[in-house]
């Protein structure tokens, strides 16, 4: 089984090497590289039986009514906001993004976010370039017997929850569901009130969607315990920012965040002045392991659903 | 049992809190602080019958000579190269240090500097507090699925090990004995020269003694491959320094060393202008769990040896 035609929504052809391009071309009899401008779209739509979508594509009802043999949407991301999954559906469209490829990645980050900030590893390294090398300023603590609490058990949380739990911490969780397989790993359930004032270091793992937008407002914000250290490599739509800001003004709390790049000026220039806010570009996802695992799903995507059997299908 | 007099050399007092004092107090009749120049010291020595000393002391044959009393020395830290061992054992004096309470802080420093280094935190943040958000530039790599070659497989080197696999890795070891225990945890035996060859990370954790004394010269350095990452937070003495440079120099491989306060302003002067030479002040040890630690195994080896059970014997 092959597609008919691929369309190839605002593809430059530079988001992927040539093998891959190379495989895609194996799955189809024609691919198509269009701009959702053209002229040409509606002429293209009503003969392609797959559409390929960059991260922020919108996709909705009224393209989905022009495709009539359209019966694939991939995406080359996790996000699939834009396109109408209820529509798909009922249009029989199955829509596949990509999961999970950068769990390590982000998992990784963390701890290195986490360890920077304890260890003061950035002052540690200026001060040695500076040609002084006492370690007279520096105390640091160590993750072991710390209290790690892990807001969202997905497939990213999980994983920093298994770190923290290799690195000897007493780890914690929230997560909308029991996690029971976990929970005997001693990865202990808590109310998401218990978890916030009892853990001295919070990952905040959640997908953003309507119900977890603004997840830690002003109420669970107070509940972090002083001295805490809250990461969160997730978008910052889910935590209060004034709330945020008024805990990080007083010193109370720490914060490690790098969805920045998603920020407003005016957002970033609320956190900017707080030393105890350590803002990074979105690096946590970054690795060469994960751009290419990513670049390999996608590809599978479209082979798994020609073979009738789809993967990561969000529909 | 009490000592009857211990002799605290060169101690200000300041080393320890005072209920650390308070229970040397109750483990003795009396205590005297005495630099090692002092007038007193023989007719002190005569009459004491334990001797606390600071790291880096030197207590030889001829102050021993004179300690007819002496029972027992007690190090302030692990280092006991000062204190002549053959001779206090055929006095019969018990020479104990403190071993083992830096193992956490270490291990967890050296992975907080490998994720510094493969992710560039450092720069990522730099980046971000000039304002710029964009990852485009950072492209790291991530520790799972790495060779990961430990070098000594003692409390530290162990421990290291042990998170390495918790992060995914490819776990080999060196160490002059076969550790079967570990190895039935997939902690892989390989030979120096093989481990040298294979790994992507090599973490160096021996003891310096005169056998590991240049422990990586040339010959062993020019196994290393192109591309890997060596990291001692042991004694820089295990490591022949030109030959380091030399690999440096190449762009062959990556160093990361935090026992920079030990070395000479000449040898460091070789090390500084390598970009991929990343010199840290000795903060691996410095978190206030071991800190306390250290304090609590000082006062424990006390007792210990009050009890007729000395711990932390290396003599």
């Amino acid at each position: 089984m092959k597609f008919r035609k691929i369309l190839l929504l605002d593809y430059t052809g530079k988001e992927l090497e040539k093998t891959y391009w190379e495989k895609i071309a194996r799955l189809a009899d024609k691919k198509v590289f269009l701009t959702s401008s053209s002229k040409n779209l509606g002429k293209e739509l009503v003969e392609a039986d797959g559409v390929l979508l960059k991260l922020g594509a919108k996709f909705g009802q009224d393209l989905m009514d022009q495709a009539s043999k359209l019966r694939y949407i991939g995406m080359l991301g996790t996000g699939v906001g834009g396109v109408d999954l209820k529509y798909a559906t009922k249009k029989k469209i199955t829509v596949c993004n990509i999961a999970g490829y950068a769990t390590e990645g982000v998992a990784e980050f963390t701890f290195g976010a986490i360890i920077d900030f304890l260890r003061e590893i950035e002052r540690a390294k200026q001060q040695a370039r500076q040609g002084d090398y006492s370690e007279a300023t520096f105390a640091g603590t160590e993750i072991k017997g710390k209290k790690f609490g892990v807001i969202g058990l997905g497939s990213i949380g999980a994983r920093t929850a298994e770190l923290a739990l290799g690195f000897g911490a007493k780890v914690f969780y929230w997560s909308r569901n029991r996690k029971k397989n976990y929970e005997r790993k001693r990865i202990k359930y808590r109310t998401i009130a218990n978890l916030l004032k009892e853990s001295d270091i919070i990952t905040l793992n959640l997908a953003l969607n309507p119900k977890t937008n603004g997840f830690l407002g002003r109420t669970r914000l107070s509940l972090i315990k002083k001295g805490a250290l809250l990461v969160n490599p997730s978008p910052m739509e889910l935590i209060g920012l004034k709330a945020l800001v008024s805990r990080l003004k007083k010193k109370a709390i720490s914060f490690i965040l790098d969805h920045s790049d998603e920020m407003t000026k005016e957002q970033l220039r609320l956190l900017k002045p707080y030393k105890n806010c350590l803002i990074y570009p979105p690096i946590a996802y970054t690795t060469e392991e994960a751009t290419a695992l990513k670049k390999d799903i996608f590809v599978d995507n479209l082979e798994n659903f020609l073979k009738g059997k789809p993967s990561n299908k969000v529909n």
